[in-house]
């Protein structure tokens, strides 16, 4: 659907014709997102300012016309995907460092800067901002932010919500708004700070961020735990995360995460090996010894196969090899991989594995299984070759089956990835319909003409957006 | 203003008779709060279970009858005060530790267990709930909860925010929800969790909450600063919050508290003193000498007049005596005292106190400081006597000079104590008119009818509730 003469006018009027993409051929490029959906926008704009934001989003009011919000499209739901097409904002050059803070340990950023752009800027000062998802070579931070990402050292150092002091936003109704505060501490009004984050871009538009830095450590000590099963490997876990030391990264692969490693690497882990750890803790170089110790004394139990700990750069890269090999692995594989990011209590692990294992082979699909297993964060991967006859089908059951399963071990559906349209089917399942309600209250209040991301985050209602 | 006949009839059914309070007499003793402000309830209700909480509220509904939630009664700005009367909801009975789960670490409570007690139950499991405000031993996690109190640990473990994930709650509309996770990672919906927590009882009443805990550290190690003036103390607190060990304690006194002090007992330090610094480290016993090091480095700057490490635990209570002096000290010099809780940037905090010193001159006003110096949480307290012909008039001009510095100064109104009834005039001056829309959009839906702890927390409007 092209937009009518005079939205476009409009358009070119706020952004300037270097900012604004029509053609659908140059368009095609801002439609799609990780999960590999795809639609075409009518229009991308490069926004670079707030007023322009709020014009765009008072132009889209004015003529009913969706608005989704992109920023580089790591996205792995169809959060970004412009399902019912209408204008992109692509952020990617709304990207500056606006300040960086250290006595205030804070950082002020524009959405479109990338991840691993401002871990840079800011390790000059000492400091990091702790999510790090994997993509953080090229997401931006507006995306951790809609996403609520974070990655191995949530663990230790939490997601964007305990990270971020404030926002500047505009609403679905073109109202621009500041929330939160510039301090690590503050209670007045209700928090609207979180309430956007994680919210997909579908209550507002994130235009600044006052992000909570923190100190860098002055080292790290990466250990490797293999173990005879997923049991013993659970167990460690849960004993790790009861002892005062907490890791700040904590990882884990299962058999069949290995197992497929091992058919295209040297893995260097015994055959018998059933699950795998990866450990990392940080702190002051003196610690650091200690701390590994700890943690290492936690992670000893009976099933345990080899513990390694690395003692230099190569030794460490040796150590993570397994794990890295991972992700190539997997496209190798299967033609397509569901890839989710369920969350289960610590100590509920082993029964999600051995589940899990359970609903594979009764769908008769392929499951591999890694993560991040001191958040309980586990990246559920269904390897499906769609061209099979049925397999489709089989798989879309087993992900019901997999979503019940974490349902009933008191999970939940997503720990980083979001809900967009992947998941947007699934919400009923865990939350209830009073809250579902209050959360649909809100999403009235804050884009009345339902502007924004339409349908993504929330399951649809019969007849309505 | 006392409830009609079928009211008290039902309050009784849904109760019982043991608890229920409707006699003036003993109603009155549940209409105060720490601020020092009392009205009468036309009822108390002492609720033990979530269905008879939401029987009350529906009834409430029915009869257009307010309801207060109340804890203890320790909270500062008059939130649990029922102002326009109605019903108080008392939580001290619904006191139940519900479920400590170490390996999750997670604590499943009800509203009025006492922060201490809890602190005390978790510690035999190697655990603690980081926010500790000064009434610890008397205050209740629900009221920690409503205001987002925290204390001096928030500095290096955050806020009740950043330390629950996830609560049960009635709406104002009678509806039960559940929110949030029961583990540290969850993207599901909007976070409705952090919107009722610091909300004051005005969305939704909390029945539970899922706290998240964190291991006790094996130790601690507890140091004394004092500077020849407050730029010194600043400057040390910046330089101690830009390098990598974060205190679990960072608290600090100004000249003025000093020189209170000073009056009423023996204070262990120089009469040069014009600012003290409490400094508190934790962490492996091994490293505690490391990291009370790498502090005491960064304390240590031109200004600096004396460094106190303590031992022992008698040196400890030694190095704490000035600071433990203080409240005392506040009782006794003055009638009445206006007891602030502003926050501003870590950065500001001198100018901030330098701005209080012209103030005070300005309006004739003694104001003495203190604080969470980590967080830039100053306790700004304005000492009256309601005796003294202008003083209350000029004290409050005074607390409005000292708001518009806070703001002035990229700070917020209140860091741990919440809004209520004192500071809902001021709200104004710190949240933009846009947010303030939104935030009064949520509490509609949350509670259409405006039952819960009306005219709380956010500014009158004109007409309205």
């Amino acid at each position: 659907m092209a937009l009518a003469e005079p939205v476009t006018k409009a358009l070119a009027e706020i952004l300037g014709r270097e900012a604004l993409l029509t053609d659908p051929g140059d368009c095609w490029a801002y439609g799609y997102d990780n999960s590999r959906r795809q639609a075409l926008p009518a229009a991308v704009a490069f926004v670079t300012e707030t007023a322009q934001i709020k014009a765009l989003v008072q132009l889209a009011n004015e003529y009913a016309i969706p608005i989704t919000a992109r920023g580089l499209g790591t996205g792995t739901t169809g959060a970004t995907v412009p399902e019912r097409t209408g204008i992109v904002i692509a952020f990617e050059r709304m990207n500056r460092i606006l300040r960086i803070d250290p006595a205030n340990r804070l950082a002020v950023v524009e959405p479109g800067v990338v991840n691993e752009t401002l871990q840079r800027a800011l390790s000059e000062h000492g400091f990091f901002w702790p999510p790090d998802p994997t993509s953080a070579a090229v997401c931006t931070i507006g995306g951790n932010l809609a996403y609520n990402s974070a990655g191995p050292r949530a663990v230790k150092y939490g997601t964007p919500r305990e990270n971020t002091l404030g926002l500047a936003a505009v609403t679905g109704s073109g109202e621009w708004v500041r929330t939160g505060v510039m301090t690590t501490k503050g209670v007045v009004g209700y928090d609207l700070t979180r309430l956007i984050i994680g919210s997909e871009g579908t209550l507002a538009l994130i235009t600044e961020a006052t992000l909570k830095l923190t100190p860098l450590p002055e080292g790290k000590q990466t250990l490797r735990a293999t173990y005879r099963d997923i049991h013993a490997a659970a167990d460690a876990v849960a004993a790790i995360m009861a002892q005062p030391i907490t890791p700040c990264a904590l990882e884990f692969m299962d058999a069949s995460a290995i197992e497929m490693v091992r058919r295209y690497s040297d893995l260097g882990v015994s055959t018998e090996t059933g699950a795998l750890l990866m450990i990392e803790v940080d702190g002051p170089a003196d610690c650091l010894s200690a701390a590994a110790d700890a943690v290492a004394s936690a992670a000893r139990n009976d099933g345990l196969l080899e513990l390694s700990v690395a003692r230099d750069q190569e030794q460490i890269a040796a150590l993570w090899r397994t794990r890295k090999a991972l992700s190539p692995a997997l496209r190798h594989v299967a033609p397509k991989k569901i890839n989710e990011d369920v969350v289960v209590p610590v100590s509920r692990i082993a029964a999600f594995i051995e589940g899990l294992e359970h609903l594979s082979q009764r769908y008769g699909i392929r499951i591999v299984n890694f993560g991040h297993a001191g958040n309980g964060n586990i990246h559920v991967n269904l390897l499906v070759d769609p061209d099979k006859s049925d397999e489709m089908r089989r798989a879309e059951r087993c992900l019901g089956g997999v979503f019940d399963l974490v349902i009933e071990l008191d999970g939940t559906l997503s720990g980083e990835h979001g809900v967009g349209l992947e998941k947007r089917d699934f919400v009923e399942r865990e939350i209830d319909p009073s809250a579902l309600a209050l959360m649909r209250g809100i999403k009235a209040q804050f884009d009345p003409k339902t502007i924004l991301n339409p349908g993504k985050g929330l399951p649809l209602t019969a007849g309505s957006a």
